[in-house]
């Protein structure tokens, strides 16, 4: 298999955007043309692309891709407020446990009253609004940077005697999850950068193979040292070799530091917690709802069971078996180190406090 | 899919052995014709045949065989020793971790010297010899339904307000890894008989699916209320279920009750203390080894990475992917409430001598 020269899960120009086919990796390198809000809904539903901030960024840019190429559809600001939020609630309901579709939706929303209040005119209201939302793809490739720095600074304090670490992730939180570097796989690859890592563990991540298909795709690309297993066998694995932290990605973390993330994550947190390693979530201040207290607000998204039973359409499972596919689990912050953000590093139990502060520094005047 | 009237992992009569190919289910049920050790050894090495009891009756019977279509062959006592020995310590090879094969040849070895000393003619000799290993096969079956037995009863313990019980298990240990009933799964089928069963949980099991392919075959054959799990699903299953009871087989118990068995038990056995759920090993006392004294003597055997990369010859990973693939884990004993055996259910720190007195009671004349 010949490997593409970079990897991007999203390639945007004003009034183009495509979106790498995450369903036919590893086999197949794929992009798809997204001219549409209802074209990124589909792609997002059926994890064509996934991973919440990619997800958000590929939503947003959908929108601002439309717009684009239908303005002399809209005669007045307001129709075009009216169809940016049409769209943008819509694109909500794709993937309901992400908060950063939700949480980009807000903020652009709330960016397009205060606009229309200036009176301007209505093609360049238009432009303005195209480069806010343009300004996510942006973001998130330095927030992701500066997750990979402040992860990799958190994992020094775990080199002893000049060993090298080993880190074990779940799912896929890389370029693929992401517009670009990741986030607990950007932490990965900066401490390769660094020549620090011994190995980077990954599971396969059941039922969807983000972790065979993805994760493995994008470390083998990138020459990172490497060991994938299979769900099943972490709890083995952190008896048996020395792992110095886990880090994973985040759906959606809640005030409390509760955390929900791909399947498979809260049990991961257990065996850490069994074995006295360290857990760590590394995710954008954009995945963090602190109008939620705690994770049993969260619903948590079901899947369909051919999603399990199934794969490339050959049957894994003989017919008639019944089954049971929820797609994220909630990790009690009680079982969480630290929360791995754009912003540094933080406590579960002060991540409200901390966030809110920094917030309120963001709009004060100085 | 039309499904067979009876689930046999093995049909034998004198000189025919068949076992049903598993690596076809649950698409196909079809059976091979083993003739000699070497075929059984290749079923066995190649999973066509799996779970400890069946590979130790597979392997018997498939020597049994042999025997018996090349009577003419041996021209003394000493010629069949010889033969039964050689074949017997060659089918030992085939999968290391299972003691129950180990066990069985070692029975028969024993067995052979006395009959030797008895100085019979040849022809009764064999036919001694056939009827002591047929026996294995009856054994077998016998022993499952006492573990069934012993097991409802003890799980009964755990209904409340006539709630009736939700059991998880792992791998699969029913009529397919046995040579009928099963272990584990055999005392879930003893609870849905005794209709105190609310629904059988059970793992995938990855890399290798035993739970997809063959628990879920044998639980959907016999129409028992079921629902399948990744294995990244135990921890939040525990979480958001009552369930009342995990059991698991084995592979190999050592003297002080720790467990090898599929890969993925011991993370079990963590998640399971994490929730406070009872976690129960069935096995037939031949699995108990109390040659070793804990589970730091047993080797995990390693098995091929294509077993994880691939799925009927499908790629499930990107070429060049580096994985790790221990087929078994061990459970510490201080993870197990208690093993189900066809003599009873014991605690781990009280199995040895409680197998010791077992031993002295059947030697020791009455």
């Amino acid at each position: 298999m010949q490997t593409p020269p970079t990897l991007q899960a999203i390639r945007y120009q004003r009034g183009s955007l495509l979106i790498l086919d995450q369903l036919k990796l590893p086999d197949e390198t794929v992009y798809i043309s997204i001219h549409t809000a209802d074209d990124a809904w589909k792609a997002i539903h059926t994890m064509t692309i996934r991973g919440a901030p990619a997800i958000a960024v590929c939503g947003i840019l959908s929108v601002a891709v439309e717009l684009h190429n239908s303005r002399s559809k809209f005669d007045s600001i307001s129709s075009v407020i009216q169809f940016i939020t049409h769209q943008l609630n819509y694109l909500v309901t794709a993937r309901p446990t992400a908060v950063n579709m939700t949480d980009a939706a807000k903020t652009i929303i709330d960016y397009l009253i205060p606009l229309n209040n200036k009176q301007q005119n209505l093609t360049l209201y238009i432009d303005e609004l195209l480069d806010f939302m343009e300004q996510f793809l942006q973001r998130d490739l330095i927030d992701n940077r500066l997750i990979g720095q402040y992860g990799a600074e958190t994992m020094c304090q775990y080199i002893s005697n000049k060993k090298k670490l080993n880190i074990l992730t779940h799912c896929n939180t890389g370029s693929l999850a992401t517009v670009g570097f990741g986030t607990a796989l950007g932490i990965i690859r900066q401490l390769a950068a660094n020549n620090v890592l011994q190995l980077a563990y990954f599971t396969e991540t059941r039922p969807y193979n983000q972790g065979s298909r993805l994760t493995a795709y994008e470390l083998v690309h990138d020459r990172i040292p490497h060991t994938m297993i299979c769900d099943s066998m972490a709890g083995l694995l952190m008896r048996t070799q020395p792992i110095h932290a886990v880090i994973v990605g985040a759906d959606r973390v809640t005030a409390n530091g509760d955390t929900a993330n791909k399947i498979g994550t809260y049990q991961l947190a257990i065996l850490a917690k069994h074995h006295d390693i360290p857990f760590y979530i590394a995710a954008p201040t954009t995945s963090i709802d602190l109008s939620k207290k705690s994770g049993d607000e969260i619903i948590i998204e079901q899947r369909p069971s051919s999603e399990m039973t199934t794969v490339k359409g050959i049957n894994l499972a003989p017919e008639g078996v019944q089954v049971w596919n929820p797609a994220f689990d909630v990790t009690p912050a009680s079982l969480i180190t630290g929360i791995i953000t754009e912003h540094g590093v933080f406590k579960p139990d002060e991540l409200e406090e901390k966030l809110l502060n920094l917030q309120r520094s963001l709009i004060s005047p100085l």
